[in-house]
Protein backbone atom coordinates (compact mmCIF):
# COMPACT_ATOMS: atom_id res chain seq x y z
CA UNK A 1 0.00 0.00 0.00
CA UNK A 2 1.57 3.32 -1.03
CA UNK A 3 -0.20 5.58 1.08
CA UNK A 4 1.29 7.79 4.17
CA UNK A 5 -0.85 8.34 6.56
CA UNK A 6 -0.03 12.22 5.82
CA UNK A 7 -1.44 11.43 2.58
CA UNK A 8 -4.14 9.55 4.04
CA UNK A 9 -4.77 12.39 6.80
CA UNK A 10 -4.73 14.79 3.66
CA UNK A 11 -7.20 13.28 1.33
CA UNK A 12 -10.06 12.91 3.73
CA UNK A 13 -9.67 16.89 5.59
CA UNK A 14 -11.29 19.11 2.82
CA UNK A 15 -14.34 16.08 3.34
CA UNK A 16 -15.00 16.53 7.19
CA UNK A 17 -15.87 19.31 9.95
CA UNK A 18 -12.70 20.05 12.02
CA UNK A 19 -13.96 17.81 14.62
CA UNK A 20 -14.29 14.86 12.99
CA UNK A 21 -10.84 15.43 11.50
CA UNK A 22 -10.07 16.23 15.16
CA UNK A 23 -11.86 12.64 16.08
CA UNK A 24 -10.33 10.75 13.07
CA UNK A 25 -6.58 11.86 13.81
CA UNK A 26 -7.23 10.61 17.45
CA UNK A 27 -8.40 7.48 15.64
CA UNK A 28 -5.63 6.73 13.75
CA UNK A 29 -3.03 7.26 17.18
CA UNK A 30 -4.77 4.69 19.21
CA UNK A 31 -5.40 2.47 16.42
CA UNK A 32 -1.07 2.43 16.15
CA UNK A 33 -1.28 1.50 19.81
CA UNK A 34 -3.32 -1.12 19.72
CA UNK A 35 -1.59 -2.22 16.27
CA UNK A 36 1.67 -2.38 18.07
CA UNK A 37 0.33 -4.04 21.43
CA UNK A 38 -1.73 -6.98 19.33
CA UNK A 39 0.83 -7.38 16.55
CA UNK A 40 -1.10 -5.61 13.77
CA UNK A 41 0.41 -3.66 10.74
CA UNK A 42 0.71 -0.76 11.97
CA UNK A 43 0.97 1.28 8.63
CA UNK A 44 -2.26 -1.14 7.72
CA UNK A 45 -4.04 0.56 11.29
CA UNK A 46 -2.83 4.47 10.52
CA UNK A 47 -4.16 4.59 7.43
CA UNK A 48 -7.51 2.71 7.46
CA UNK A 49 -7.50 4.63 10.96
CA UNK A 50 -7.53 7.80 8.36
CA UNK A 51 -9.61 6.99 6.05
CA UNK A 52 -12.37 5.31 8.31
CA UNK A 53 -14.80 8.61 8.45
CA UNK A 54 -14.59 9.43 4.74
CA UNK A 55 -17.68 9.12 3.61
CA UNK A 56 -19.20 10.56 6.46
CA UNK A 57 -20.35 13.83 5.23
CA UNK A 58 -21.62 12.30 1.39
CA UNK A 59 -25.18 12.99 1.04
CA UNK A 60 -27.48 10.75 1.28
CA UNK A 61 -28.86 10.56 -2.18
CA UNK A 62 -24.74 9.81 -3.14
CA UNK A 63 -24.39 7.09 -0.95
CA UNK A 64 -27.90 5.89 -1.32
CA UNK A 65 -27.00 5.67 -5.07
CA UNK A 66 -23.87 3.61 -4.13
CA UNK A 67 -25.81 1.06 -2.16
CA UNK A 68 -28.41 0.63 -5.18
CA UNK A 69 -25.38 0.09 -7.63
CA UNK A 70 -22.68 -1.42 -6.20
CA UNK A 71 -23.04 -5.25 -6.30
CA UNK A 72 -20.97 -5.71 -3.37
CA UNK A 73 -23.29 -3.58 -0.77
CA UNK A 74 -25.60 -5.57 1.29
CA UNK A 75 -29.26 -3.80 0.11
CA UNK A 76 -30.79 -4.31 3.48
CA UNK A 77 -28.52 -0.87 4.36
CA UNK A 78 -31.32 0.61 2.88
CA UNK A 79 -33.54 -0.37 5.57
CA UNK A 80 -31.40 0.38 8.22
CA UNK A 81 -30.09 3.78 9.86
CA UNK A 82 -27.86 6.08 7.21
CA UNK A 83 -25.30 6.73 10.07
CA UNK A 84 -24.70 3.10 8.89
CA UNK A 85 -23.92 3.09 5.49
CA UNK A 86 -20.43 5.81 5.56
CA UNK A 87 -18.62 2.58 6.52
CA UNK A 88 -19.43 0.39 3.64
CA UNK A 89 -20.03 3.33 0.92
CA UNK A 90 -16.80 4.89 1.75
CA UNK A 91 -14.64 1.58 1.69
CA UNK A 92 -15.70 0.99 -2.27
CA UNK A 93 -15.92 5.66 -3.01
CA UNK A 94 -11.92 4.99 -1.77
CA UNK A 95 -10.89 2.28 -4.15
CA UNK A 96 -12.75 4.07 -6.56
CA UNK A 97 -10.87 7.31 -6.11
CA UNK A 98 -7.37 6.87 -4.55
CA UNK A 99 -7.22 3.11 -5.47
CA UNK A 100 -7.16 1.64 -2.19
CA UNK A 101 -6.66 -2.11 -3.28
CA UNK A 102 -5.85 -3.27 0.13
CA UNK A 103 -8.97 -5.68 0.82
CA UNK A 104 -7.87 -6.01 4.54
CA UNK A 105 -8.10 -2.09 5.36
CA UNK A 106 -11.23 -1.89 3.14
CA UNK A 107 -12.84 -4.48 5.28
CA UNK A 108 -12.44 -2.45 8.20
CA UNK A 109 -13.48 0.96 7.34
CA UNK A 110 -16.27 -1.05 5.68
CA UNK A 111 -16.84 -2.40 9.51
CA UNK A 112 -15.99 -0.03 11.86
CA UNK A 113 -19.42 1.12 13.05
CA UNK A 114 -21.31 -1.92 13.27
CA UNK A 115 -18.52 -4.69 13.50
CA UNK A 116 -19.64 -8.05 11.53
CA UNK A 117 -19.05 -11.65 11.95
CA UNK A 118 -15.26 -12.95 11.76
CA UNK A 119 -13.63 -9.26 12.03
CA UNK A 120 -10.21 -9.63 11.31
CA UNK A 121 -7.15 -8.18 14.22
CA UNK A 122 -7.21 -4.80 11.50
CA UNK A 123 -11.38 -4.80 11.72
CA UNK A 124 -11.35 -4.79 15.59
CA UNK A 125 -8.28 -2.76 16.26
CA UNK A 126 -10.18 -0.19 13.70
CA UNK A 127 -13.41 -0.49 15.45
CA UNK A 128 -12.21 -0.66 18.86
CA UNK A 129 -10.21 2.74 18.19
CA UNK A 130 -13.24 4.36 16.72
CA UNK A 131 -14.73 3.66 19.96
CA UNK A 132 -12.09 4.36 22.93
CA UNK A 133 -10.13 6.85 21.32
CA UNK A 134 -9.82 9.79 24.25
CA UNK A 135 -12.70 12.21 22.65
CA UNK A 136 -15.22 9.95 23.37
CA UNK A 137 -17.04 10.18 26.50
CA UNK A 138 -19.85 7.56 26.66
CA UNK A 139 -20.98 5.25 29.75
CA UNK A 140 -18.92 2.49 30.18
CA UNK A 141 -15.90 3.73 27.76
CA UNK A 142 -13.35 3.65 30.66
CA UNK A 143 -14.54 0.17 31.29
CA UNK A 144 -13.51 -0.64 27.28
CA UNK A 145 -10.27 1.47 27.52
CA UNK A 146 -9.30 -0.49 30.71
CA UNK A 147 -9.72 -4.16 28.81
CA UNK A 148 -8.56 -2.90 25.53
CA UNK A 149 -4.96 -2.82 27.33
CA UNK A 150 -5.32 -6.44 27.89
CA UNK A 151 -7.57 -8.16 25.61
CA UNK A 152 -8.56 -7.31 21.87
CA UNK A 153 -11.68 -9.28 21.70
CA UNK A 154 -13.01 -8.94 25.30
CA UNK A 155 -12.54 -5.34 24.63
CA UNK A 156 -14.32 -5.40 21.63
CA UNK A 157 -17.57 -7.43 22.64
CA UNK A 158 -17.54 -4.90 26.00
CA UNK A 159 -17.88 -2.65 22.92
CA UNK A 160 -20.64 -4.40 21.44
CA UNK A 161 -22.84 -5.00 24.29
CA UNK A 162 -22.96 -1.48 25.30
CA UNK A 163 -23.69 0.00 21.70
CA UNK A 164 -26.58 -2.93 21.52
CA UNK A 165 -28.05 -2.12 25.07
CA UNK A 166 -27.45 1.64 24.07
CA UNK A 167 -29.46 0.67 20.93
CA UNK A 168 -32.45 -1.33 22.38
CA UNK A 169 -32.90 0.68 25.10
CA UNK A 170 -33.34 3.74 23.05
CA UNK A 171 -36.01 1.35 20.85
CA UNK A 172 -33.68 1.86 17.79
CA UNK A 173 -33.04 -1.12 15.33
CA UNK A 174 -29.89 -2.92 15.36
CA UNK A 175 -27.96 -3.73 12.26
CA UNK A 176 -27.84 -7.23 11.78
CA UNK A 177 -23.76 -7.08 11.80
CA UNK A 178 -23.65 -5.82 15.21
CA UNK A 179 -25.26 -8.79 16.74
CA UNK A 180 -23.61 -11.05 14.55
CA UNK A 181 -20.30 -9.57 15.73
CA UNK A 182 -21.32 -9.68 19.14
CA UNK A 183 -22.66 -13.37 19.40
CA UNK A 184 -19.22 -14.21 17.61
CA UNK A 185 -17.10 -12.48 20.70
CA UNK A 186 -19.25 -14.50 22.89
CA UNK B 1 -57.77 -29.13 13.07
CA UNK B 2 -59.30 -31.93 14.88
CA UNK B 3 -57.44 -32.12 18.07
CA UNK B 4 -59.26 -29.87 21.03
CA UNK B 5 -57.83 -28.13 23.49
CA UNK B 6 -58.33 -31.23 26.07
CA UNK B 7 -56.48 -33.85 23.69
CA UNK B 8 -53.77 -31.86 23.51
CA UNK B 9 -52.90 -30.97 27.01
CA UNK B 10 -53.59 -34.48 27.75
CA UNK B 11 -51.06 -35.01 24.55
CA UNK B 12 -48.55 -33.06 26.57
CA UNK B 13 -48.97 -34.09 30.39
CA UNK B 14 -47.27 -36.94 30.43
CA UNK B 15 -44.01 -35.27 29.13
CA UNK B 16 -43.83 -31.97 31.57
CA UNK B 17 -43.07 -31.52 34.93
CA UNK B 18 -46.47 -30.71 37.11
CA UNK B 19 -44.96 -26.98 37.21
CA UNK B 20 -44.44 -26.97 33.49
CA UNK B 21 -47.77 -28.18 32.77
CA UNK B 22 -49.59 -26.04 35.16
CA UNK B 23 -47.48 -23.05 33.02
CA UNK B 24 -48.62 -24.47 29.96
CA UNK B 25 -52.63 -24.17 31.10
CA UNK B 26 -51.79 -20.53 31.39
CA UNK B 27 -50.57 -20.02 28.75
CA UNK B 28 -53.46 -21.72 26.88
CA UNK B 29 -56.25 -19.27 29.15
CA UNK B 30 -53.74 -16.21 27.99
CA UNK B 31 -53.30 -17.10 24.89
CA UNK B 32 -56.98 -17.62 24.33
CA UNK B 33 -57.92 -13.77 26.05
CA UNK B 34 -55.11 -12.34 23.57
CA UNK B 35 -56.70 -14.03 20.96
CA UNK B 36 -60.32 -12.78 21.20
CA UNK B 37 -58.66 -9.04 21.66
CA UNK B 38 -56.74 -9.51 18.56
CA UNK B 39 -59.63 -10.99 16.38
CA UNK B 40 -56.86 -14.49 16.08
CA UNK B 41 -58.33 -18.22 15.27
CA UNK B 42 -59.47 -18.92 19.13
CA UNK B 43 -59.17 -23.18 18.49
CA UNK B 44 -55.67 -22.36 16.95
CA UNK B 45 -54.73 -20.28 19.52
CA UNK B 46 -55.64 -22.74 22.59
CA UNK B 47 -54.00 -25.56 20.35
CA UNK B 48 -50.80 -23.89 19.89
CA UNK B 49 -50.63 -23.13 23.35
CA UNK B 50 -51.48 -26.35 24.67
CA UNK B 51 -48.29 -28.01 22.58
CA UNK B 52 -45.77 -25.25 22.81
CA UNK B 53 -43.62 -27.30 25.48
CA UNK B 54 -44.23 -30.33 24.36
CA UNK B 55 -40.23 -31.02 23.92
CA UNK B 56 -39.06 -28.64 26.56
CA UNK B 57 -37.82 -31.99 28.40
CA UNK B 58 -36.64 -34.12 25.54
CA UNK B 59 -33.27 -35.32 25.43
CA UNK B 60 -30.65 -33.36 24.45
CA UNK B 61 -29.60 -35.88 22.45
CA UNK B 62 -32.80 -36.70 20.80
CA UNK B 63 -33.03 -32.88 20.00
CA UNK B 64 -29.62 -32.44 18.25
CA UNK B 65 -30.62 -35.39 16.35
CA UNK B 66 -33.67 -33.84 14.56
CA UNK B 67 -31.81 -30.42 14.37
CA UNK B 68 -29.10 -32.68 12.26
CA UNK B 69 -31.46 -34.68 10.39
CA UNK B 70 -34.64 -32.42 9.45
CA UNK B 71 -33.42 -30.43 6.49
CA UNK B 72 -36.37 -27.82 7.74
CA UNK B 73 -34.29 -27.25 10.93
CA UNK B 74 -32.27 -24.15 10.35
CA UNK B 75 -28.17 -25.77 11.97
CA UNK B 76 -27.44 -23.19 13.25
CA UNK B 77 -29.47 -23.91 16.24
CA UNK B 78 -26.82 -26.12 17.48
CA UNK B 79 -24.53 -22.97 17.88
CA UNK B 80 -27.11 -21.36 20.00
CA UNK B 81 -28.19 -22.34 23.93
CA UNK B 82 -29.97 -25.73 23.81
CA UNK B 83 -33.01 -23.76 25.90
CA UNK B 84 -33.95 -22.55 22.40
CA UNK B 85 -33.92 -25.99 20.32
CA UNK B 86 -37.58 -26.98 22.22
CA UNK B 87 -39.74 -25.04 19.86
CA UNK B 88 -38.29 -25.66 16.57
CA UNK B 89 -37.91 -29.21 17.57
CA UNK B 90 -41.30 -29.45 18.95
CA UNK B 91 -43.14 -28.35 16.41
CA UNK B 92 -41.76 -31.03 13.97
CA UNK B 93 -41.86 -33.68 16.68
CA UNK B 94 -45.69 -32.99 16.93
CA UNK B 95 -46.21 -32.94 13.19
CA UNK B 96 -44.65 -36.58 12.87
CA UNK B 97 -46.33 -38.10 16.08
CA UNK B 98 -50.09 -36.55 16.24
CA UNK B 99 -49.84 -35.54 12.51
CA UNK B 100 -49.68 -31.79 13.78
CA UNK B 101 -50.45 -30.60 9.84
CA UNK B 102 -51.54 -26.88 10.56
CA UNK B 103 -48.39 -24.69 9.22
CA UNK B 104 -49.60 -21.74 11.63
CA UNK B 105 -50.02 -23.51 14.56
CA UNK B 106 -46.79 -25.58 13.88
CA UNK B 107 -45.14 -21.69 12.83
CA UNK B 108 -45.99 -20.25 16.51
CA UNK B 109 -44.75 -23.42 18.02
CA UNK B 110 -41.62 -23.41 16.68
CA UNK B 111 -40.82 -19.62 17.55
CA UNK B 112 -42.19 -19.19 21.27
CA UNK B 113 -39.20 -18.70 22.36
CA UNK B 114 -37.01 -16.90 19.88
CA UNK B 115 -39.51 -14.99 17.88
CA UNK B 116 -38.62 -14.63 14.53
CA UNK B 117 -38.84 -12.17 11.34
CA UNK B 118 -42.44 -11.13 10.15
CA UNK B 119 -44.47 -12.86 12.76
CA UNK B 120 -47.73 -13.84 12.41
CA UNK B 121 -50.75 -12.63 14.79
CA UNK B 122 -51.34 -16.05 15.82
CA UNK B 123 -47.38 -16.62 16.08
CA UNK B 124 -47.69 -12.82 18.22
CA UNK B 125 -50.55 -14.45 20.68
CA UNK B 126 -48.47 -17.49 21.82
CA UNK B 127 -44.96 -15.89 21.84
CA UNK B 128 -46.72 -13.37 23.99
CA UNK B 129 -48.80 -15.25 26.02
CA UNK B 130 -46.05 -17.61 27.01
CA UNK B 131 -44.23 -13.99 27.95
CA UNK B 132 -47.28 -12.40 30.41
CA UNK B 133 -48.62 -15.69 31.71
CA UNK B 134 -49.61 -14.59 35.68
CA UNK B 135 -47.26 -17.00 36.62
CA UNK B 136 -44.27 -15.25 35.30
CA UNK B 137 -42.69 -12.93 37.43
CA UNK B 138 -39.40 -10.98 35.84
CA UNK B 139 -38.61 -7.24 35.59
CA UNK B 140 -40.49 -5.65 33.28
CA UNK B 141 -43.31 -8.21 32.59
CA UNK B 142 -46.11 -6.06 33.88
CA UNK B 143 -45.64 -3.27 31.49
CA UNK B 144 -45.69 -5.82 28.96
CA UNK B 145 -49.44 -7.12 30.90
CA UNK B 146 -50.32 -3.35 30.47
CA UNK B 147 -49.68 -2.83 27.15
CA UNK B 148 -50.76 -6.29 25.94
CA UNK B 149 -54.39 -5.27 26.66
CA UNK B 150 -53.99 -2.59 24.35
CA UNK B 151 -51.29 -3.07 21.16
CA UNK B 152 -50.39 -6.82 19.94
CA UNK B 153 -47.04 -4.90 18.29
CA UNK B 154 -46.17 -2.97 21.23
CA UNK B 155 -46.10 -5.93 23.47
CA UNK B 156 -44.02 -8.25 21.29
CA UNK B 157 -41.66 -5.16 21.02
CA UNK B 158 -41.28 -4.09 24.88
CA UNK B 159 -40.89 -8.33 25.84
CA UNK B 160 -37.91 -9.04 22.81
CA UNK B 161 -36.36 -5.77 24.30
CA UNK B 162 -36.42 -6.49 27.48
CA UNK B 163 -35.34 -10.42 26.72
CA UNK B 164 -32.35 -8.91 24.55
CA UNK B 165 -31.59 -6.15 27.40
CA UNK B 166 -31.29 -9.63 29.77
CA UNK B 167 -29.22 -11.60 27.77
CA UNK B 168 -26.73 -8.79 26.65
CA UNK B 169 -26.38 -7.65 29.91
CA UNK B 170 -25.71 -11.15 31.11
CA UNK B 171 -23.26 -11.34 28.27
CA UNK B 172 -25.17 -14.20 26.80
CA UNK B 173 -26.05 -14.82 23.16
CA UNK B 174 -28.77 -14.01 21.60
CA UNK B 175 -30.09 -16.23 18.51
CA UNK B 176 -30.57 -14.02 15.19
CA UNK B 177 -34.39 -14.98 14.90
CA UNK B 178 -34.65 -12.57 18.22
CA UNK B 179 -33.01 -9.51 16.67
CA UNK B 180 -34.80 -10.26 13.60
CA UNK B 181 -38.14 -10.06 15.34
CA UNK B 182 -37.03 -6.92 17.22
CA UNK B 183 -35.81 -4.74 14.25
CA UNK B 184 -39.00 -6.20 12.31
CA UNK B 185 -41.27 -4.15 15.14
CA UNK B 186 -39.24 -1.31 15.37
Amino acid sequence: MNITREEALAYVKPHLKTSRYEHTVRVADQAVELAERYGVNHHHAEVAAALHDYAKYKPLEEMRRWIVQDRRLPKDLLDYHHELWHGPVGALMLEKEIGLSDAAVRSAIDCHTTGKKHMSQLDKVIFLADYIEPGRDFPGVDEVRKIAKSDLDQACALALKNTIIFLVQKGRTVYPNTFHAYNDFI
